[in-house]
C-alpha cells in the first residue's frame, strides 16, 4: 500500500537543479517508481537515473510503463482513463517490490505546472498522504538562461498553452505571455508588430539552445531551429516569453 | 571591478530550496555581495547567512546597506534613482573586499520574478557578464505546500499584485490568478461568489502558515491570521492563488 507519496520536482534538465530537498527525499525515500519510455524520451529516462544515482538513494527502483492512450475516445474522457490506468501501474510497480516506507517518483520541472502526478495520485485507492517537493520549471529555466526578468515592473504574467495561443490569439490586454506545450511554432499565428520573443528549448541541459529578438525577425530562425533540433535529437521540448512593447 | 555577476536564486525560506547548482555557485564565488539589514528583516537576512554557511563557500562577504528611497519623487523615478544609488553601492562594497574572480548575490526565490537585482545589475559601471541561477519561488512553494497544480488542465495562469487586483479588480476571463506584494489582503475587494483561495505566509519555513477554502467563507480568517503573525513576527510575507469555478 503507498501511504506516503512523495512527488519530487527534478527540474528541465540539468542534474543540478535538483533542490537539497529533492536529494533528501530521494534519499529517504523507500521506492522510487521510474516510469520505462514509451511516453518517455530516452535521455529523459538516462537522466532521471543519473539523478537518483547522483543522489546516494538507496531506493527500491519500481519500474512501470506508461499505458497507451485510446484516440478514439473524447479528450476529457481519454484523459481520465489514462490517469487511472497508470494510478493502477503504480500501484502494480509498488507491490512488485513491496518496500514499506514512503515512495517519490521523479517529476519533471515543478510538480504544479502542466503536469498531472498530482491528479493521478489523488486516484490511488490508497489514498495516501501527498508531499510535493517544489523544482525549477521551465520557466525559470528560460529566464535563467535569457539572464531576463519574467515580468516588467509590478507588471501582470500569464502561462498559457500552444493550443490556447493557437485557438484564441494574443490575449487582450497581455504584455508578458509564456507559452509552453507548443508542438507548432503557434508564435508563427500571430501579428508579430510590437513583441519580442525570447524562446529556448532543451533548457537547463547541454543541448540547450536560445534565440531572441523582434518576432518579425526571428520568428522564422526559430521554426528551422526547432525543426533541425526536433530531426537530430528525434524529440524537443521548447519554450518562450512574449512580451509586447 | 565587477566581471562576472552572479545571481542565484536561493527560493523563499527554507535552506533545503538552494539547488545544487545554487550550492556550486556559492562555492565557486569570490565574493558574495551581502545586504545588511535596513530594507531586510533581521530573520531574512539570518537565513542568508546560514545558506552561505551551509554551502561551504570560502567567499569573501562584502557587506552593504539598502539606500532610502526618496518618497517625494514619483514612482519611475524613485526607482531609478534607487536601482543606481544599489549599483553604485554594490561596486563599493565589492571594492572594498577586492577579491579578484565572480561576485555572487543570493536573490530571494528566483532571480526572475518580482525582482529587481537583474536591472540594478544593468546599471553596474563594469557590464559584467551576469548568469542568472534559478530558484524555487514563492508560488511553487504555496502550490508544493498546498500540493495542488497550479493550472487546470490545458488552463491559462496569471500573476499579479495586490495593486492591480485592488486597482482593476478580478481579470476578465481569468481562471486562475496568484497575487504577489500585496501588503493589503486585497481579495476582500473581490466578489468572493465562485472563488477558492490557496494563501500561505513564511512559505517554506518552519514558520508556515496555510489556508485555504471558498474566498467567502474564509477571507475574514486569512485577515485575521495575517494581521496575527504579522505582529507576531514585525513582517510578513504571503502569496495566493485564487481559483474561479
Ligand atoms: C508537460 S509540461 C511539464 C512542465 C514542467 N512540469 C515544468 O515545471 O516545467 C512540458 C512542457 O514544459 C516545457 N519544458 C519542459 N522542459 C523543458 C526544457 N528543458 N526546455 C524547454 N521547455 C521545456 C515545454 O513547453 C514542454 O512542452
Ligand atoms: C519582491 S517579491 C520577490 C519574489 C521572489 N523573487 C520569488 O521568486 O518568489 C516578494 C513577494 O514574494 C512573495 N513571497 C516571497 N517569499 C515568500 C514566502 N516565504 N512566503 C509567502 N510569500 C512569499 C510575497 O508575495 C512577497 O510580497
Amino acid at each position: 500500500m503507498i501511504r506516503d507519496l512523495w512527488l519530487v520536482g527534478i527540474g528541465t534538465g540539468s542534474p543540478s537543479h535538483l533542490t537539497l530537498e529533492g536529494v533528501q527525499a530521494l534519499r529517504e525515500a523507500a521506492v522510487v517508481l521510474m516510469p520505462h519510455k514509451g511516453d518517455e524520451k530516452d535521455a529523459l529516462a538516462a537522466l532521471r537515473r543519473r539523478i537518483l544515482e547522483a543522489s546516494g538513494s538507496l531506493a527500491r527502483v519500481a519500474p512501470f510503463d506508461y499505458p497507451e492512450r485510446d484516440p478514439a475516445l473524447p479528450y476529457a474522457e481519454r484523459v481520465a482513463l489514462w490517469h487511472d490506468e497508470i494510478a493502477r501501474r503504480w500501484k502494480a510497480a509498488h507491490d512488485a517490490v513491496g518496500a514499506p516506507g514512503p515512495v517519490a517518483l521523479m517529476v519533471w520541472g515543478d510538480p504544479s505546472l502542466y503536469d498531472s502526478t498530482l491528479r493521478i495520485a489523488a486516484r490511488l485507492p490508497s489514498k495516501p498522504r501527498v508531499r510535493v517537493v517544489p523544482g525549477i520549471t521551465a520557466i525559470q529555466a528560460l529566464t535563467a538562461a535569457h539572464a531576463i526578468p519574467l515580468n516588467t515592473i509590478n507588471g501582470e504574467v500569464r502561462i498559457t498553452t500552444g493550443r490556447r495561443l493557437r485557438d484564441g490569439g494574443w490575449p487582450e490586454g497581455a504584455e508578458t505571455l509564456v507559452v509552453m506545450l507548443d508542438g507548432e511554432c503557434s508564435f508563427r499565428g500571430l501579428d508579430p508588430e510590437g513583441l519580442t520573443i525570447w524562446w529556448g528549448a532543451y533548457l537547463g541541459s547541454g543541448d540547450q539552445i536560445l534565440c531572441m529578438g523582434p518576432l518579425a525577425e526571428v520568428s522564422d530562425e526559430i521554426a528551422r531551429m526547432r525543426a533541425e533540433a526536433r530531426e537530430r535529437h528525434g524529440w524537443i521540448m521548447d519554450t518562450y516569453l512574449l512580451r509586447r512593447g
